[in-house]
């Protein structure tokens, strides 16, 4: 039997991927002491199960240990093969020795969660000079595009939309998401003067068409508020929207965004009131295939 | 050579313990990111040296990952053993199952910290069930009595003083302080009535005594402030003060403590505005014995 258990925090993403593998749902307590030492008891009886846990890596440091502990707690109550599954997944931004002494933490990490866990799935990870997660994770690692989910909620939202990629890296996933929403697409040119100034050409926008700004993650939002207001600059009823995959930002830059954008949508890598588009019928297939026996 | 680090909040110790022992200290960059993903360089050359990296565990969670990758960083840069100073050592406390499906944090924890560290030193850990740290640290772990301190801070404070154990499991270690500083104790003795309701039978106390009450750990204060206001009903004038040797307690804690009780101070193994006694003078030894070749 395989069973689906949630970190604090992920329970809407572990049930919605429990609906789409009709898998029961297992219960933890979890709680913090006022010390903030961690208490972790598995309430479900897991003896020779598998299991699934959920446990998006958003903030990953203060989540490690209750995540270790869970899977500690579960292997010691006869739990087989325990597999994460990590919507978001953190520490893949440091992937080389930039500067002598640096911690290549996304290797560290990979190395670490590797020695606990039997399988990995997760969402668009942030890859650059890894090609893959085998590189670093040494347990079987699955990523899911969420690219046909965007496309499915940007089909259903808007009737005539130009997409935008603010990173150059993203030309081929802007255009793959374009193809499959049917609709067009640019990437903004930025010209680099120096280290800091950088100029960005505005897109040229079709009458009656709304601008969605796309990205993996949305952090600062930063560089989407300064596209919108080129945008609206050129063409000033033009309404700006934007889609990201993993909804990192934290309280204060999403305030700053919503006011300098006409709406923001986000998958529910990362819970966020913004979530609106359930990536858990694209994984699911994937755990079905690689996992479940 | 042998050189010491401070993660960030323990320089005060690391420099106590470096004048202590003579050796260099050496630098991190640490910081963290929006997200709150960590950044760790080394910036000082360890080439061939040994560590010591001084990081109390109070709250343990956030801690850990940054702590694994300075060691990380640390080897990688070609340092050769690595002691960590903790001189508050977390998840001591859960050190059984007392519900089914409870991670034993303790062992987890434990063992964990041992496979990326080399040695181990700490002040009074809370051992209770487990008689030493070797029952669940595999390196070797070395710990202090902050006893002989805690007797020279009171020395040098108190005129004439009544040591009052808050436990009746601490009369052996308050009977030490006690012979150390050259002063009366007392244990409370605590009855009680189903779970909750505890009667406490306040001490005697002579004419002109204070009354100093000692515990390892000072968290909600709860006891303290109860035991402070039964001595003053009894005899109104008497000045309550407090020491303990680990400043567990969060900000609120703090202050509602403070209103309770004349007095409190804390020995160094957390960073806390009521510290008090140093114990890196204790620690070095130790440390120059078991580690320094």
């Amino acid at each position: 039997m395989t069973m689906i258990f949630a970190l604090p925090g992920n329970e809407p993403f572990a049930q919605s991927l429990a609906d789409e593998l009709r898998l029961p749902t297992g219960s933890i307590e979890s709680r913090s002491f006022p010390d903030h030492e961690s208490y972790i008891r598995v309430e479900s009886n897991v003896k020779d199960s598998d299991i699934i846990i959920v446990c998006s890596q958003h903030h990953p440091n203060e989540k490690l240990l209750p995540l270790l502990f869970t899977i500690n707690a579960l292997k010691e109550q006869g739990a087989k093969r325990v597999a994460l599954v990590a919507p978001y997944l953190a520490y893949m931004r440091q992937d080389k020795i930039f500067k002598r002494g640096e911690s290549i933490t996304s290797k560290f990490y990979a190395s670490l969660l590797s020695e606990h866990i039997d399988f990995l799935f997760t969402i668009d990870p942030h890859l650059h000079r890894f090609h893959s997660l085998s590189e670093i994770y040494s347990v079987p690692a699955y990523t899911v595009a969420s690219a046909p989910a965007m496309a499915e909620y940007i089909k259903k939202t808007f009737e005539k939309i130009l997409l935008i990629g603010t990173e150059s890296e993203s030309r081929q996933w802007v255009e793959e998401i374009a193809d499959l929403a049917g609709c067009r697409y640019d990437i903004l040119q930025k010209i680099r003067f120096g280290d800091e100034e950088v100029q960005i050409s505005p897109p040229h926008i079709d009458d009656n068409e709304e601008v969605l700004l796309v990205d993996d993650i949305i952090s600062s939002g930063a560089t989407m508020i300064k596209v919108a207001s080129l945008i609206r600059a050129a063409s000033k009823n033009t309404r700006v929207h934007a889609l990201a995959v993993h909804a990192v930002f934290d309280r204060a830059s999403f305030e700053k965004v919503m006011t300098g954008l006409d709406s923001i949508a986000t998958c529910n890598t990362i819970i966020h009131e913004t979530n609106q588009v359930d990536l858990a019928p694209l994984l699911g297939p994937v755990i079905k295939e690689n996992f479940i026996v």
